[in-house]
């Protein structure tokens, strides 16, 4: 049974990919199930009808027969755990890929988010210049952290995982930011997971969307 | 074999529970699995040693044999998973109980850890009483729409689970705050979760080692 996600009809980042459904296209493309979209604007994402879907009125979805998801890393965690390709089968290797799917979500994206909001909505408060460098300081605590614990290595636990999916697309929403390329072996991480196949078909579909033109290739 | 986490050996809120030892201690108890504590210092915590096991310097750790996890979402997960009680068998429930788990530490809990810190760092900060009031709004926002979704129902999905265990921690940290109790229903939610016999040893362990006094009965 194909799966029908949903995604935004209006790209809010120009088509960049950093919209929560990026992260869920990616993962069906890494273990080749295709999948429907359904686009929803913003008004249709806080109806009744879609609230049903989703309590918190965002997106993706996913629904799959019966089952409906919400949540982007529950979203992934289940695409992973009904394929092969994004979880090892290694009980212990399994528990840890997990668990950098957690830290993903819980530790490294929540200061990036913070700096991310502050940028958009509170640009013309008066203390937006004296926060943004203590919100920039929480990210690069998190990041230097991360940077440590990756080293030399190609992904977080041995083989790619869901958990390096969701660090990457976490990590993604600093490209362009001065902030990410101070940690080299960070942004060579974010690019090697952007070089994916998976990925880029992803990146392309959902840029599709907002440029209205069928991706290429 | 008998795991290993660990906690604050200086309980920073004073022996209230919010740590997120908790939430590994109230999963353990759930289940009946009996486990070792061991205390660290604030600066045992960002030594190297500590690192090796948790790479953001923080508590809880899991330590299971061969096996080291970070991060409470995941600890718990693993908890549930290697035992019966905080996860459905059926494939679509239990895929919703752990999206519930998702959705408690990306969706409720940043923007109330966003308040808590604010409360806490930004209190001398000229700003703090103008934004305040916006945090608060974004909470509300949230819990205005689980309130919504769990309606009169004793818990988000038929049977308590892992994402009810989750979720009850996370509103627990608004206790006290005049917000959590304008929405009855999550109240009640948050009682109905700490009048578990489980939820109750749980945080009698954990006072313990704020008071030094074993815990009673």
């Amino acid at each position: 049974m194909i799966p029908t996600i949903t995604a935004f009809e209006r790209s809010p980042d120009r088509g960049r990919g950093l919209a929560r459904d990026m992260r869920v296209r990616w993962a069906l493309e890494e273990v080749g199930q295709p999948y429907d979209v359904r686009l929803l604007s913003f008004s249709e994402m806080k109806e009744a009808a879609h609230r049903m879907l989703h309590p918190f009125g965002q997106i993706p979805t996913y629904e799959e027969g019966d089952l409906v998801l919400f949540e982007s890393g529950a979203i992934v965690f289940h695409i992973a755990k009904q394929h092969t390709g994004l979880l090892p089968d290694d009980a212990n290797a399994r528990a840890r890929a997990i668990t950098w799917m957690f830290a993903a979500l819980s530790t490294v994206e929540p200061p990036i988010v913070e700096r991310g909001m502050a940028m958009l909505v509170e640009r013309d408060k008066a203390w937006h210049e004296e926060r943004l460098p203590i919100l920039e300081d929480r990210v690069r605590v998190r990041l230097g952290e991360l940077s440590n614990r990756l080293g030399d290595a190609d992904w977080l636990d041995d083989a790619f995982s869901a958990g390096d999916l969701l660090m990457v697309t976490v990590l993604r929403r600093l490209n362009g930011s001065g902030i990410l390329e101070k940690y080299t072996n960070l942004s060579a991480y974010v690019a090697r997971g952007e070089a994916r196949p998976a990925y880029k078909r992803a990146f392309d579909d959902q840029l599709a969307v907002f440029t209205g033109k069928p991706p290429t290739g």
